[in-house]
């Protein structure tokens, strides 16, 4: 009976270490093309508020993965939504908050100069999976900087839904 | 009499401009963002036929309006699916059409080195309303070149339907 | 006894698992830098050759991972062996594999015009782990185009020893 | 007289051509790529004290000779890295030292706008030999700009010893 009992524990264990290998092969470390689809679809949320965004979504790689951009937008938003999401995947943070650090007489003065050309103003947010593993990073452009912050940072949650 | 064929000159005048400004009328139509993803839903269709592809659509100004790279796709396929859809818009025909004519000794040969790059092979398509008119064009990289047109064309037609 | 008998069958099934993880921990789908640097100690085997290459190592996202330039090779080879490496990434296959469908008249034409440039001859290989997961690339340049592209698969092998 | 006067300018002119070709013979000495894997292996101690950093090392002419990025370091961190060395090679100084004087209404304001792109905060610095001439340089990010100077500091000496 113990030893029935101490197979049970065991076959639990196991079980739970299969499963934590299925779990992870699901989430991978790299965002999937239906997630950043469903990023994309943060675009809704600016439709009810009115703001005409571009939606960028890179991938953990810093790869574009998907784009929209909503008509009548910015066409110089473009490149500014691009560079947003990879600004925060290049140093894991907001675009915004390597801006704090970026001004004259900042720690990383002008860093905005390498990369190619970053920028450091909000709109840029790591896209985290539930285990809270950086997958990818959005970036908007088009709006106010809170717009464009606050709608990234919907567009983050948007895949833990 | 002189006077009325002033008249007259003034009229067809008046009439060219009107007409002209009706031209223009057409050539603005633009792809919207609501048509541009149900483009980049072709994606279903790639998935069905276990094609791995990118797919880029931009505007009638052949800026990027929607982009989509599905999993476990060619990084490199980023780029080629959207120089094959600014290709496609800048001539207003398919890319691998453009590219019967830049090879050594055609018409246009290395036309490729203009505009920042072009792709020449088949995957690009120009995009058109239900009237004709060009409104932007798909892009789509990561199969064959047959397999790339054929989606692309899958894509164009997505939005008359 | 049975259920003893079971009960170790059962642990051994779970120390199995338990390893699996271990080791998927270790090689993850990315190349680590320990590994890299193996890579790069391929440099041995061409002093051996006699040969000077320049040697880069890129990571599963395509982005630089290791680098290390022979004395006296090509200082034009730095940019070539980077490349060669990212384009075997890009496409998943060797870089002279490309090379051989993009000369005049082949089916991806100047392909190396998009991503910023690619180096279609020999000397750029993918970097499998031992699952046959693509984990990265080599990129070799400073030899003949034989010597680069052998260098760069015993750079390949090194990781598996 | 005038002829003794003669020799002694002649004389002297002899001895600063000398000594220009003596100092010329020492700053042609170039980094070795085996001192670059010496410079290279400074990891170690970064990742001793737990700071996750990209390591770069140009030669003498400011081309790439080596580089290592860490697991889990910015991706951003490699353009930084290789940047930083090119700016202490530059201009023969740290690269933070450069950074002073580069400030709104200091003397070289902007110049990080030159040389496509200077980083000119602290982690870059010049490698010198055991006779005091630069050979080369190391860029290090990835950490504070204080970690990144120091971790670059111990590179410096590391082919010292």
């Amino acid at each position: 009976m113990n030893s029935i009992k101490h197979f049970k524990i065991c076959a639990f264990a196991l079980l739970l270490t299969l499963l934590s290998n299925t779990v992870h092969a699901q989430i991978s470390n790299d965002i999937s093309h239906e997630e950043a689809l469903k990023v994309l679809l943060t675009e809704k949320k600016a439709e009810k508020l009115g703001v005409l965004e571009n939606i960028a979504v890179i991938d953990a790689g810093a790869n574009l993965k998907a784009f929209i951009r909503m008509d009548g937008s910015f066409i110089g938003s473009i490149d500014i939504a691009i560079k947003k999401a990879k600004t925060a995947r290049y140093f894991n943070m907001a675009s915004g908050d390597l801006g704090k650090i970026s001004q004259p007489g900042g720690i990383v003065y002008n860093i905005e100069l390498s990369n190619g050309g970053l920028i450091t103003f909000p709109g840029g947010v790591p896209i985290k999976d539930e285990n809270g593993t950086i997958i990818g990073a959005i970036g908007v452009s088009g709006g106010t900087i809170e717009e464009d912050h606050d709608i990234a940072t919907v567009g983050t949650n948007a895949i833990l839904q």
